[in-house]
């Protein structure tokens, strides 16, 4: 299967980010030309701001709105740090190089833009998200945090000095960390049908071990936990891309079910952020029920993990269909497992009897 | 320069697990069939038996030596934990599979060999250790941690349906995961003359992106924090087998200090194991006198960062030369700095100012 129309992924959303940064820029010169204290307007990320959004199936921000302006000297300080961030951003992207987060927090010294701790550098960050409606990615700022992808597709590089150089994901068995060079990669081609992302590094070198990407044709990616957004946002490209479709493999409990509510659908802190979610990707396991029914090892739930379904069932995500079966569930059997659980009946069971009778079952969610 | 009679290091490796194993294996069967209760005898890894070894310059098992004997009924459990697993990781090198510690303790259950919990099964996997004197990567247990390695490198791969494919490390710039592949490779062939060990991820990336591979003929491992054992002794083959130096950055505390310790000597968990540590690597910053030197950003030391210091003063790696000075100076300006730091001054000067300048000064280390 190849890639069509993606080709220019990366250096439109260069270009696009360039462009909403330099119209940005633009702004505020004109208003201090016209002699107007310049302000920009964003919207509010306050807890009663954050809505549901039925139709695109994630959290998304309301109409509430913020405004900074240079004429309130109670603006003044967190202006002054986001038309910084602009300009240091926009270096950043005109000379393709990336910077983490906390890189940003010192980077600012240097101008004697002050930040208390890097706290507030990461909420000046995400209100240039806001506002320019971008993935702090698109700006070339990283988290530290990688996960990892394996299997047969090839990729092409846009990076400085690997531009063309084009790569096939089932070359190095340990698997590829998803990092800026990966992020921004043009999907070539791939044999791929579909990808399975596992929360956990074991079950990925045991899938890679066991052949999993050619038995079941599959990318697999290596969440590493819940996935930092620079994963959430492979998985989109490689479903909506790629066309292929999305399977999840997490522990089975709580913590599992909502790292795939969260490759789903988002998370509420990324509710200003559209292209992060995979709206079909599938939760496959492992399930409350699978614990039963597979007679897994398992543990007794902790006060902490009750407390935490019953805050996810006031999430209306998880009021309907095997969300809310799932941890209603947990809260029955009481009891937890996790993917490595499945060694008991022998360290490839999970490949050979699990995963196939899971993604059977997958069809009919 | 090209690695001589690294070859066979995998194969070799592999083959004297399997004769270590084979030997314990017809000890406990020609026991039995001379009507003996089998036994094992291991080196005490108590704390009075833990001495540093001057010579090989780290800390090693003393001459206590523990009995466990299936005639006495306190030892019956662990020398029937220890003789399973034994044969569960016979059966895991000989059909080339990987395990995780996790794993382990679930694996176990299918044989009706109880753990209470994984740190029992992990204390056992550190017997067979300490009887066998080989790292449980040797027996293809490896821990969940994973960090990532890039440049000029070429490898072949000894891992099954990738034998004698070769890669060469530089070809992503993400950085290639230190897993089970990459630790049992061969290495072919390397233009590098150092090798880098970096703290952080951030890093790591910032090093490739500014070509440090090419500029100072460099391998950049990211230890991803305190290194994980696959690392160490990924860090130890390119000493000894290519002949590189190792040079440590780790951020300027009592933490990065230590992490430099550890790829140094090796950790007080790992004394009965000596192919993990590298000797002559330096640690060349961030220095406490590098604190003041650059004028870097700094934060006052916490209470818990002076109770570690006055910790590790206490042990006799620490009792000389930079060790010593640079806990002391930590002690005197009270401030640490982080790695990122840097930023403040722009974001490469880390690579084009204090890099060279660092190295230069090892040379006199």
């Amino acid at each position: 299967m190849s890639s069509e129309g993606s080709k220019s992924t990366a250096s439109r959303r260069k270009a696009e980010v360039k462009k909403l940064l330099h119209q940005l820029g633009r702004m505020i010169y004109e208003d201090i030309e016209k002699e107007n204290f310049p302000e920009v307007t964003l919207a509010s990320r306050s807890v009663s701001n954050i809505v549901y959004d039925e139709r695109l199936r994630q959290y998304v921000l309301g109409p509430a709105k913020i405004k900074r302006s240079a004429h309130n000297i109670k603006h003044i300080r967190s202006f002054t740090q986001l038309i910084w961030l602009a300009s240091f951003v926009n270096k950043l992207v005109e000379t393709s190089k990336t910077s983490t987060l906390r890189d940003v927090f010192y980077s600012a010294q240097a101008y004697g833009v002050d930040f208390t701790d890097q706290s507030e550098s990461d909420e000046i960050i995400t209100d240039l998200e806001v506002l320019l409606s971008k993935a702090r990615e698109d700006f070339n700022v990283y988290p530290e945090e990688r996960s990892a992808i394996f299997g047969d597709l090839t990729i092409e590089y846009t990076v400085p000095g690997y531009e063309g150089k084009r790569l096939n994901l089932a070359s190095h068995p340990d698997g590829y960390l998803i990092g800026p060079s990966l992020s921004t990669a043009e999907f070539v081609d791939t044999s791929a049908e579909m990808v399975l992302a596992v929360e956990k590094g074991g079950l990925f070198t045991r899938f890679v071990e066991e052949n999993v990407h050619k038995r079941y044709k599959a990318l697999i990616v290596d969440t590493a936990g819940q996935p930092p957004r620079s994963t959430r946002y492979m998985l989109r490209r490689l479903n909506t891309e790629l066309k292929l479709p999305v399977y999840i493999l997490a522990d089975g409990d709580v913590y599992g079910e909502h790292i795939a509510m969260v490759i789903v659908s988002g998370s509420v802190g990324a509710a200003h952020l559209q292209d992060l979610t995979v709206p079909d990707a599938k939760w496959i396991g492992v399930w409350g029920t699978d614990i039963v029914k597979y007679r897994l090892p398992s543990d007794p739930l902790t006060e902490m993990d009750i407390k935490r379904i019953y805050e996810l069932k006031k999430d209306p995500r998880y009021s309907k269909g095997i969300w809310l079966r799932e941890l209603d569930m947990f809260l029955k059997i009481k009891r937890k497992s996790e993917l490595e659980a499945f060694a008991k009946y022998g360290l490839t069971t999970i490949v050979d009897k699990y995963l196939p009778e899971k993604l059977e079952e997958a069809k009919s969610l």
